[in-house]
């Protein structure tokens, strides 16, 4: 019935905005989000939204929720970002009380309008605040999403186990079917095991990194081991737990960390749990593990769940408080045991929301400070609110990357835009444990697809520029910090290259000096571009990226140059180079 | 950084939108929100806000996530709702296989607009969807919110015990201090007890109601008893344990449902927990219980948190395990011992998530039919995603009805708006489950305010009809039915009229009505407005309200004559008035 006033009201809105009219549109705020989130028991994070450029000025009128009617108090807000369609508004407010209630007074073409959840409005009558203020209801400390202590020191190195280093000690090698150095096929094993990972421990340190992700180690046929056949048992082929002991040793006798790879969403179609089932049908006691239609699953037809559209990886029912239970206690034995420093989820999203608030609960008592990095691809927002995951395989930033590093799709301006955008689709706390990727064993290398674009290492070098200047953990898929290339699967699982003068020492350098730089970087985060050069300031560093020809730019009151496809940090304290 | 380059931003979108341009700021879909939500397995609610009028047509492109580069389809969306800003685009699919991916394309101004994670573009390249195409991950049985069965049928009258029927089987009547029918002050003691209400399920089933919710029954000093000493004991004044085994069983037989108040934010001062601590200070069990600044609670200076400035309201710890185990086991205890359908939470927004998350899983492991309706005065959408509560208080309609039919702040039209505002606001399921009401123990009585502003029950009458008309369970509060008046709490407080001469009939009847009409509803809503008149489709029923003089309109392709301040109710089959 809505339908016919609609062509009216469009109308009208146009003619509002063709006069130049704050476009009420855009404006967004919502409690308990990511526009209002605490980062303590006493401190709130708050932003408004705002059509870029619409507003002059926006204020916080606030005050203690109880105290609402009788006084208030107003703070300016900061501009701390735009993009393509926004400016978003920031303010931290230490709050005496954590009941807190507000609403925004948003400045626009001279006039002053009101924000509150009744919209935007040209009066706002106090005395009915309680109806329709914003609030911040209370802090309770059980909600609070913490980072954990290490997040903003953590450099991460991702290892895909089988085609890193070949230590081998003693093991039974006689799977080994590739010769280190061949290209891969999907059925290949290179002998890469955890003894050889631990033997390049110096090597990575030396490099920058202190923080290992691990792609699967658990037994599983398979080279990758997403298929996991018995999830407390680490591989043979990678040297058993006595190897996993040696490197979880090794590491946190370093000061170094270690994730490792949860795969919870499918488990292999040969795990023993899957196999009663295959054998007992309904009088299994895990029936009830996986999704079955019928009474027995039938392999070859496929009559039950499994990812991907992969027979062998039969989805267990994570719906099931039994399930549930089982691998919270793979989960927490790891931990326990090995004092392995958070989880990589493996396809998270497909997995039940109340089993990873579960599984949050039980990882967190056990340590507090491990952490827990989810697969999802998409806009993960809804499971980063500190109640599933703390951060996300940060795909839309290498989207970003790739769209203008390797696409041209867009210049600085529109990538500084992409980066806000990024930045405040989710809180402080879940910035920080992003884990920010140019590539990974799920895409091609990133400098392959930048040489079938025409373009050289410098593409690279610039993504990996932006992944180490932006929030959460930097983290470099095996290889990439040497130049190795590779398209999809399995072409991206090469073995690495050992031979030192096969590298490319310009991508090696780089990534070394952003390592280094990296721990020197402040806290907030600034994006900009000006002379199509793409900004990204740090405190008191700032980075340079031009993706364009050779060109100069001023920083810090001075002028500089910068080559094609070449990032520079500049010192804004003395204008330096780094 | 970003700020410099707003201005001439802010020109250019402006330069955009007086060339009639969509209003891409606008343009929003999340996924897992009230914008992409299942309602069951395999069923999903898709939802897309773009501005008022500015879309000819959208379409959802869509297809099974791993078939994403292979084939789409192509669905068209309905505009079934527009606020004063937005229209809103609406789809339900039934899924082949849950995990769904899809973009939206957009007609507007005669050119087509793609609508992904990536924002509005004018091209969108589907092998790289992988990256940016919205999606439902996966339909997992834990994660769905279910409507509880008995959610539609729900016709609530909330009741404050002391002030509805003193039954008073034999118990201890020297507290009453207070004749019925005297104005109550915030000390009064009436003597409504639970045996009281049962002598009155008659009245109550015959006016239409069918669900009890009570304000707390736990034993408390005061006539609120919003303030527990006992949560394991039915307060004496209300006849005790005895009374509520009767009450109950009685409700049940019936076919009725019962739920109860839940006051978890805080206790009373004189409840042991509390004393224990004030006693013992640091060395009682029950220290971290609470929020104590020192050693010791001092009542006097009130150095530990409470509730609203109330230092004889302490407020629970429920970050404590041992107090979220605890309040859980109050609430199992109730249900499991008496059948109770459900809890009304008090003052929910304060409690812990985590406590609630934990609460919601033992209540729905105890019945799955029992529901959960929360005290949240602002928009609650972040506790409403189905792993906290059911619905809440809806407030936010209370106050539209005030706006619209008290303070005159608008006419039918933005009624229309604000209603489908609130309602787009959540999923299909929280709302359903919210709980609509004109008045409460909180709030001046809706009749009060209407006649405070000259009007009459012509205004309470037309509130009431958009109560029972909209989606969620409508709500009564005791006495509103028969047009008991009264301020603020302590005088919306005042005892029932059980002198029928006194009562406003046109308001009972009119009640009395609502509750037969309500039953014949159907599923789905739509607001409109014409010639003044506010419209409610819901099935082949059409309430329409006229907060205005006298009039005419036209519906159902007959005209109706509509008096001041009165709602129609027309059935659209034969054009009749109900």
């Amino acid at each position: 019935m809505a339908v016919g006033k609609s062509a009216r009201g469009a109308n009208l809105c146009r003619r509002q905005r063709a006069q130049g009219a704050m476009n009420k549109q855009a404006v967004y705020h919502a409690i308990r989000s990511n526009y209002s989130f605490p980062v303590s028991e006493n401190e709130l994070v708050i932003r408004l939204r705002t059509a870029k450029g619409d507003a002059e000025s926006v204020e916080l009128i606030h005050s203690m929720k109880y105290e609402w009617t009788q006084r208030r108090e107003r703070s300016a807000m900061q501009k701390m970002y735009s993009d393509g369609l926004f400016d978003y508004y920031v303010i931290r407010m230490v709050l005496a009380d954590a009941r807190f209630a507000y609403i925004f007074l948003i400045r626009s073409g001279g006039r002053e309008y009101f924000y509150s959840e009744s919209g935007v409005t040209e009066a706002y009558d106090y005395a009915l605040g309680y109806f329709d203020f914003f609030q911040c209801p209370y802090i309770n400390s059980a909600d609070v999403h913490r980072e954990v202590s290490w997040a903003r020191d953590a450099i991460v190195y991702q290892i895909f186990v089988d085609r890193f280093c070949a230590g081998g000690y003693g093991k039974e090698k006689s799977y080994v079917n590739l010769k280190w150095g061949e290209i891969p096929d999907p059925k290949s094993f290179a002998g890469g095991d955890l003894d050889g990972i631990r033997l390049k421990l110096d090597y990575l340190q030396e490099t920058g990194f202190n923080t290992l992700y691990l792609t699967p180690v658990f037994e599983s046929r398979s080279n990758h081991k997403y298929d996991i056949r018995n999830y407390f048992r680490v591989d043979p082929m990678f040297g058993g737990e006595r190897a996993l002991r040696r490197l979880t040793d090794e590491v946190h006798a370093r000061g170094m960390r270690i994730i490792l790879d949860a795969v919870f969403n499918h488990c292999s179609a040969e795990n023993g749990l899957f196999r009663d089932v295959v054998k007992k049908g309904k009088r299994s006691r895990y029936f009830d593990w996986f999704f079955i239609r019928g009474d027995r699953p039938d392999e070859e037809r496929g009559n039950y769940e499994y990812f991907a559209g992969c027979k062998y990886m039969p989805k267990l029912n994570t719906n099931n408080p039994a399930v549930q239970d089982y691998l919270i206690s793979v989960g927490t034995y790891w931990m326990k045991k090995y004092g392995i420093n958070g989880w990589r989820l493996d396809v998270a999203d497909e997995v039940s929301e109340v089993f990873w608030r579960r599984f949050r609960a039980a990882v967190k008592r056990t340590d507090p400070d491990a952490v827990l990095i989810a697969e999802n691809w998409q806009n993960a927002y809804p499971w980063l609110g500190g109640d599933m995951y703390d951060g996300v395989m940060n795909y839309p930033l290498t989207k970003a990357c790739l769209d203008y590093l390797v696409y041209d799709a867009f210049g600085a301006q529109e990538m500084a835009d992409r980066l806000a955008r990024i930045l405040m689709r989710n809180t402080d706390p879940a910035n920080e444990m992003m884990l920010n990727l140019t590539d990974s064993h799920d895409t091609e290398r990133f400098l392959t697809l930048a040489k079938k674009r025409g373009k050289d290492e410098g593409s690279l070098l610039c993504a990996l520029a932006i992944v180490f200047f932006s929030k959460g953990m930097p983290c470099v898929y095996y290889g990439t910090e040497i130049g190795m290339e590779g398209g999809y699967d399995p072409d991206c699982r090469r073995t690495f290259e050992w031979d030192e003068s096969r590298w490319n020492g310009r991508v090696y350098d780089a990534v070394k000096k952003l390592a280094k730089v990296r721990k020197s970087l402040g806290g907030g985060i600034l994006y900009g571009a000006r002379d199509g050069v793409l900004t990204i300031r740090r405190g008191d560093k700032m980075l340079a990226v031009n993706n364009g020809e050779k060109r100069r730019f001023r920083a810090a009151g001075k002028e500089f140059g910068i080559g094609r496809r070449e990032f520079l940090i500049i010192d804004l304290k003395d204008g330096g180079v780094l």
